[in-house]
């Protein structure tokens, strides 16, 4: 067992400790009153980086959200590698369906149960513990390394772009790895080849300029919900297909070998569907569940309000009517032109008698790493190792906008490095990580950096 | 001037001061945590009834929300009429837009601002002084009188069907006078002929068990979201029609007189805007804006949520999504037929992927009084004498479900009372009432109660 080995094991009830401290910060970066929070994890992850050893640490002002910059850089002719993660977490509303507080976090049944214990604080721990056991042991790392933990993931890391642009000799390295990902199940490991983009558009509604009595006024003047469900509904066909025009122009098409690969993964319906509960699957025609998530984009009403929505019934014609609206993409989308399509859409088919307010969101490119990088192929390597078997090729439905961004400015691809399992409930209530999960990714680290450095 | 005119002027401030009382009482029928204000408002309308010399006065319990009754009926030989009027209010969100707490009542410019001023505590109160002002001068009315007020019109009156029809005895008279309706305008009276009925359906949708991760789930189950959004825009068409099957086969369609009665009314679109605010009118073809609120019905979304409602974007495939939707009905429509049939279109239309329940709320029928009613001719004389005008033929687009019952199990017609007027925020923020409407108001009772009287 390597020395770095050794160090884990003897020191796994203290990182789990401070796990456990990191998980009660509420860092959630889409309420702007938590946003001494988000700083308050950026303070935690700078010290913490310092104390195992890393160099060079700092907190990097974006005008948003912070990001926490190390490195070690003493491994003259071998690679630099740059991880990456973030500190910060989603909302955790509805709040009454949480078993304990989000940011009280419970450890049961082998679980860690709080709001970012997977997504991606459980995560992201895992290299900095592997970085201090082999600096603590044998003092040095077998490459170069650098961190770039960043605080606004969750809300499309609006300012991480500019940052990166403004940095490139900072942040400049060979490959990133990824901490923020999942494998496939617990006991089969997956490679993350894509991740989709985003693209957000809210809708404000206003009709009367207040809630109106609707025995008085109804039948006379529009009422906004009526508008707003009209707009809404004409965004996709019966069959779940998105019906903005230009909407799938760019979209690049699976292959036929990249078809049969998704083939080759299991896929059970009842399993699939006992997560999310749903009664059953439902989606664009012509496509099974693994293409519909990993390779075709989507357009989802993440929220929508207006009117009276207390007890009983209150007869009132509303003033206003919302709506929140978020795409994934896939390669070769752009979220700003699909956004301005999603806007002229809006725009074409919004009815008489109401005003209508749209705002963009931040954006995020999708993205797809080659099935041949150097990078990828050692990262399979290790999960082959450690699970006996051969990672499946999949992609991640979701949206790790950093991973574009480092492609763009600092021509590095990154590998998608993480430990996380899709029943985890992350953005959900109850979410949690297993600390079965924070052991494996903690060899898996070791092995992972030992090989990147051994092959120069 | 008479007796009981005098009486009135020297107790102004005293009446004024005791409806501030009764609206300091939050009594929103609507929420169950304020079901001991509006027992609370029963009590304070049982206590003013006998103060006022009222006799046999008492709470009768409904089941639900309170209804107080009393009676005066020491006047043989001459008709007896029943005043009906509601001490309930609507519910107060938002609270927000309130410029002073909606049940700490403000005098500001002649206007009583308050939660229930106009609807209906101002307008109920108005009988009440008339009549002690005569019992406490000449000892006697001008013929026999029985109150009902009730504590529900504003959830639809679910137990006064019943309560009507267990005390047909009790309640039996020849007609009714209602408090609760208003006037054409402040120096041009109005008759209210008819008022439009209602019917409630609540929809809830279960997508998911639980709020998902929009990227790892969208696109392969259903969003109960857009399952909602596809449902409610079937309802209408896009000029607004109603697209319910069988929606309008039984509504009676105006006759060219009453249109033509209709067309005298003045109609200023500019001035119609001015109140609610909204860009321009809006409604179903083929009808103008009288029309289309006084004998047209409609279907109204009150209230729709689901999903994230915060600030931000988050990016979450929600678990559940909700509407509220209650329809204006007029003759001959029956309330449950109508919620029979919305509730069958939604079914039909209902997409796969998603769970949806519907609920009933309580029904009301439309009613419409024949224009000869012997007691709405007498009405209209008090009212031409007391604003030197004809009255406008009118119709409330509002619903007053009493009128209908009383018809249905007393065989007694309902003449609507009233002095509120339209632009007084009924069910709105800032709701008001004038202190001068509440002065006519008592002469126009106190000349109706002896005109009724003087002609046996």
């Amino acid at each position: 067992m390597a020395a770095w080995e050794t160090y884990l094991h003897k020191n796994k009830e203290r990182f789990i400790n401070e796990l456990l401290d990191f998980l009660r910060i509420p860092s959630i970066s889409a309420l702007p009153a938590h946003a001494a929070e988000v700083q308050r994890a950026a303070q935690w992850v700078e010290k913490r980086m310092k104390d195992a050893g890393v160099e060079s640490v700092r907190i990097l002002p974006t005008g948003g959200h912070p990001v926490v910059y190390g490195e070690w850089l003493h491994a003259p002719g071998k690679p630099t590698v740059l991880i990456y993660g973030h500190f910060d977490t989603q909302p955790v509303d509805p709040l009454n369906l949480w078993d304990s507080p989000p940011f009280e976090p419970v450890i049961k049944d082998g679980r860690i149960y709080a709001r970012g214990a997977s997504d991606n604080k459980g995560n992201l721990f895992i290299p900095l513990t592997v970085v201090e056991a082999m600096l603590k042991t044998v003092g040095k790392l077998p490459l170069n390394l650098k961190f770039l933990f960043e605080g606004q993931e969750e809300i499309g890391s609006p300012q991480l772009q500019h940052l990166i642009a403004a940095h490139k000799d900072l942040f400049s390295c060979d490959m990133v790895f990824s901490a923020d990902g999942g494998q496939w199940s617990e006991d089969h490991p997956g490679l993350v080849l894509g991740t989709r983009g985003l693209s957000a558009v809210f809708i404000d509604i206003q009709g009367p300029d207040h809630d109106l009595h609707s025995g008085t006024y109804g039948g006379a003047v529009a009422n906004p919900i009526h508008a707003l469900v009209q707009i809404l509904d004409s965004l996709h066909d019966r069959e779940g297909r998105i019906m903005v025009e230009g909407f799938y122009d760019k979209v690049r098409r699976l292959t036929a070998e990249e078809k049969a690969e998704m083939a080759e993964i299991p896929f059970q319906e009842a399993e699939f569907l006992r997560e999310p509960g749903s009664v059953s699957v439902f989606g664009e025609p012509g496509f099974n569940t693994y293409e519909r998530t990993w390779a075709r984009p989507t357009l989802e009403i993440n929220g929508i309000w207006g009117g009276f929505q207390g007890e009983g019934l209150k007869t009132v014609l509303p003033s206003t009517a919302h709506a929140k609206i978020s795409c994934r993409l896939v390669a070769d989308q752009d979220p700003a032109q699909i956004a301005d399509l999603v806007v002229k859409h809006i725009h074409k088919v919004a009815p008489p008698g109401v005003k209508v307010t749209i705002d963009k969101g931040g954006g995020s490119f999708p993205y797809l790493i080659p099935p041949d990088h150097r990078g990828l192929g050692i990262a399979a390597l290790v999960l082959k190792d450690l699970y006996g078997k051969e990672p499946y090729k999949i992609r991640s439905g979701g949206t790790i906008p950093a991973n574009a961004m480092f492609l763009e400015h600092l021509k590095a691809y990154t590998v998608v490095f993480g430990f996380g399992l899709e029943d985890e409930r992350l953005h959900s209530p109850n979410e949690f990580f297993r600390l079965s999960s924070f052991e494996r990714g903690q060899k898996a680290y070791g092995i992972l950096l030992e090989r990147l450095g051994a092959t120069g």
